[in-house]
């Protein structure tokens, strides 16, 4: 009989993290991932994305059984059903809970434990350019405010130090700051 | 009796749609939005986040009667529980939701009708700058291809026009190619 016992910070496995730091080390190609999302338009400003498989560690993934269902549509004043959130409020939350995966892990693997994390978000646009009406203002966001409130038993500089570090490794904070190539292509 | 009727094409009431146009032009001001987000951490790779208000058209919305409520979690891989996509999937969802949007308005407002609408995305990521394992490497999206297919009665120039319009003016195309400034701040 093995037993076997793992180390949990805040619900990570540490050691499976340090197992994938070591892996991803030793076999560079094993860091290289493909995430993927298909979407169908429903009707109005309502559509549905279908998100499952990707690649990723040299193979296809195939843990997910089911695919996750993600609804997007407009508040009435801006022509929708309120089937879901618009689009750029899907952005928030993509900010959002990629800052707290890497708060987590981050803290997890300094052995810093989280009682509890929490981020609001504020993001201002300017409707001109979306409905055609100016080219002088940009379609997304002129700015996003994030604010962070974490309650944790570790120094409050080990805390301020986190967050630094986390904006500078989160894949969102990233693609939101910096731009990132989008290819668009209209299939026949 | 009073008889309202409304011409709807592709599900959008297009006289709502010109008259938001025009009540943008005559008031600028009403094109200002804020959009909003919380997230709080569940446990591990997981956090929810809940949307519901946002100002715009020059008043808090009060349409939404509850939150949209969006799971956010890593694949058992990335040492999650699949619990939701996670963040960079989320990105995916954002930018065909968005697109959806933009192409059924705006072909509604040209009066072309639109059967069906499918999007296909991809993006590729390397796991390195978020390990901490590079500053070579970005930790976001290196890439992202997105493909588009249309069944329309309209002309296939048209199409491709719509198309070409709609990135211009998508507001997460835009958030995507290029800088958003993103404010963050750690609340005591």
């Amino acid at each position: 009989m093995t037993t076997q016992t793992s180390t949990l910070v805040n619900g990570v496995n540490v050691d499976q993290l340090l197992a994938t730091i070591n892996a991803v080390r030793q076999n560079p190609d094993i860091a290289r991932f493909q995430f993927r999302a298909h979407n169908e338009w429903i009707g109005g400003g309502q559509s549905r994305t279908s998100i499952q498989g990707f690649y990723g560690a040299g193979q296809e993934d195939a843990s997910r059984t089911r695919p996750f269902i993600l609804e997007g549509d407009e508040p009435p004043v801006l022509l929708g059903g309120n089937a879901g959130p618009n689009a750029v409020e899907a952005v928030l939350h993509a900010l959002a809970s990629c800052l707290a995966v890497g708060f987590i892990y981050n803290a997890a693997a300094q052995g810093i434990n989280v009682e509890s994390l929490e981020f609001d978000l504020e993001g201002d646009l300017d409707l001109h350019a979306f409905l055609g009406l100016s080219d002088q203002t940009r379609p997304g966001y002129e700015n996003i405010r994030l604010t962070y409130r974490v309650k944790s038993d570790a120094p409050r500089e080990k805390i301020v130090e986190l967050c630094d570090y986390v904006q500078k490794t989160s894949p969102v904070v990233d693609i939101l700051r910096k731009p990132v190539p989008v290819a668009i292509t209209l299939k026949d």
